[in-house]
């Protein structure tokens, strides 16, 4: 199933449009391209609308977000919204700052969001707003584990019904929920939170999956969260006794390039909630 | 030819402004680098004269175009222009937004380019305004090919007679014109698409070569684009069966830095027209 | 000795707020990463005391300096001075502007600085300020040499005991003072010149390694300049004839990452002053 999906994104070369942070920009256009989708950046308020009528998803990551950039995802998710195309949302650093936590809540009160993907901490505290952020920071800094996934899967398909998106936590365990149902997802490797960027990858290409699989948003933002996992798994497989986290940031998007549907079929180790 | 052009660059390491795009702009310094130039990047409005003063040659790219960073382009140029430093426009996305495009007007009007390089779309949207920009896009979706090689080139020569520049169109073929003479470049690899940001690393690459090598745009210019399309050969010959798009990338600035006047005067694959 | 301050800064992995540059900010990232610290990155008005706060130490780099992230540096450099969190200042470029010159005064008179790095021309116009600029620039283009390597410790210790910064000045010597001591260290390979941000890079590894070792600033830093030059000249041993700049990058990153405290201990090549 998820080898279709990868499948379909390869065929109809989903074009992306991201307003996200300079830190991790470079590698989030590599591994859309390493995917089979194509990337647009463009942050300008005036330019917004158009270049997102012209792709077929939307990527919002608020990692470096400034007053100016704010404006535009409000305007870019707007559009989108009325075209009908997916939003994606990664709120970065939500509960770090105020204006992070607060430009979080807005883009999900403002915007369909189709899907949200972040840590355990960023979505407890758009889930529980802005009043109790610090107080949840601490509470969540946490991993999820065997035995909080339960209560992580039921407060994950939670705010899947309040927000209508499809909710994705990473963590050492995966969790991508709709309203109906969750994935439990077990691909990826440790290291891979030694590269700056991982998590904003994967949610530039969860857009580009989602886009080309429309009509399956839970299923094709899952089989994206398990080929970046599968893929991280491949690439540390390569590692040599010199390499370190930067050729191991190199080894993971060349694994995203390679990576077949049938290999996504066969390595996607994921159970059903 | 092309070798003393490149002996040239090495020798007297041309400094570059560079005001650029946040996607691909780490690429464009260590290409600069890798071919015997100097970046310096600067796009705030109070320095940007100062810069381009103390540089060889100015680089202009609107990947990633905001309000602010448009005057500074305007004012560097300009100021580029008054000292006789070589400036080359990458009017990336023209025709994909008016702010894009008429971005690229503007600084087609206001500043004397030396270069332009862009893909056919964005050199007819430059060619031919903004008001039949739609239809010029879709029009020119198609890649230049061995049947249109001869209108392309003969498109580029007109336009090179109305705006005093070379031009130079990059594609599966390469074309490089002046009012006088045109190259058509046969060097380079499909999957050099399949890197974000090979173009502007191009762009930044004539910047050098053009700056090093005054008395002779249109060659330098084609020189950097036989330079560039070789290096993707070379890059390309060494990948491994593990390698995707992310050490490809490397692999391609790697060659530049590795690169000869030798092999360039043995690999250039040009035709003057 | 510089073992144990690699040590702790593995053991405490300290978060690092970065306002730096949008060129080399990846690798910045990924080297923070790699030296076992964390990173963020927030540049703008409205978050970055909250973003100091929850942070151990400021790395505050002008490379591509603009209007907003100005009133950013200086904002969060006096947060940070509030909570008594180590400031690294890299003045990248002092002396190539007025706008850069002036910035990098204010931040030095408004700010107290825990370390100050750069390279000989930048730190002069620091310690001898904006009207002089132009001709110490031109004075300064010389390199550290063995004949002007007393004059010039004597020079950076003077500048901190006017600062109380530790001051380290970086290039073919790099010399590590604070009032009392100096070290002259001779770690680090030409190379690393070809690669944009191997400056950027350690200012950020010494913004983790004196916020690690915070009792100790002067060797803290001392250790981060060894380990930097080390990791290069062992990146340098892994080169293949294919290898140019874009494989080095990764290389050094990747030594980063793998070296070890007693790597560090045996490689180290210092003498004091």
């Amino acid at each position: 199933m998820f080898g279709e999906i990868l499948e379909k994104v390869r065929r109809t070369a989903p074009l992306i449009h991201n307003i996200t942070n300079y830190v991790t920009v470079n590698d989030c256009a590599n591994i859309l391209l390493a995917c089979g989708a194509s990337p647009i950046m463009a942050d300008d308020l005036d330019e917004v609308e158009e270049i997102t009528s012209i792709c077929g998803g939307l990527n919002i990551n608020i990692g470096t977000l400034n007053k100016n950039t704010i404006e535009s995802m409000l305007k870019a998710g707007k559009k989108a919204n009325e075209l009908g195309h997916p939003v994606v949302l990664d709120p970065v650093g939500a509960g770090a700052s105020k204006l992070r936590t607060s430009t979080a809540l807005r883009l999900l009160n403002e915007i369909r969001l189709s899907v949200i993907r972040g840590n355990i901490s960023e979505i407890k505290t758009l889930a529980y707003g802005a009043g109790t952020t610090k107080g949840v920071d601490a509470d969540v800094a946490d991993k999820v584990t065997e035995e909080t996934l339960d209560s992580t899967i039921e407060f994950a398909r939670e705010f899947a019904v309040r927000t209508g998106s499809v909710i994705i936590i990473t963590g050492a365990i995966d969790i991508a929920a709709d309203k109906d149902r969750a994935f439990c997802i077990r691909n990826g490797h440790p290291f891979m939170g030694s590269v700056t960027g991982t998590g904003c990858q994967l949610s530039a290409m969860i857009a580009a999956y989602v886009t080309a699989n429309r009509e399956n948003a839970l299923q094709a933002a899952a089989a994206a969260v398990c080929a970046m996992g599968l893929c991280g798994e491949k690439a540390f497989a390569r590692m040599t006794e010199l390499d370190g986290n930067a050729s191991y940031r190199n080894y993971i998007i060349d694994a995203v390039y390679r990576l077949t549907p049938d290999e996504l079929d066969r390595g996607a180790k994921y159970e059903m909630r």
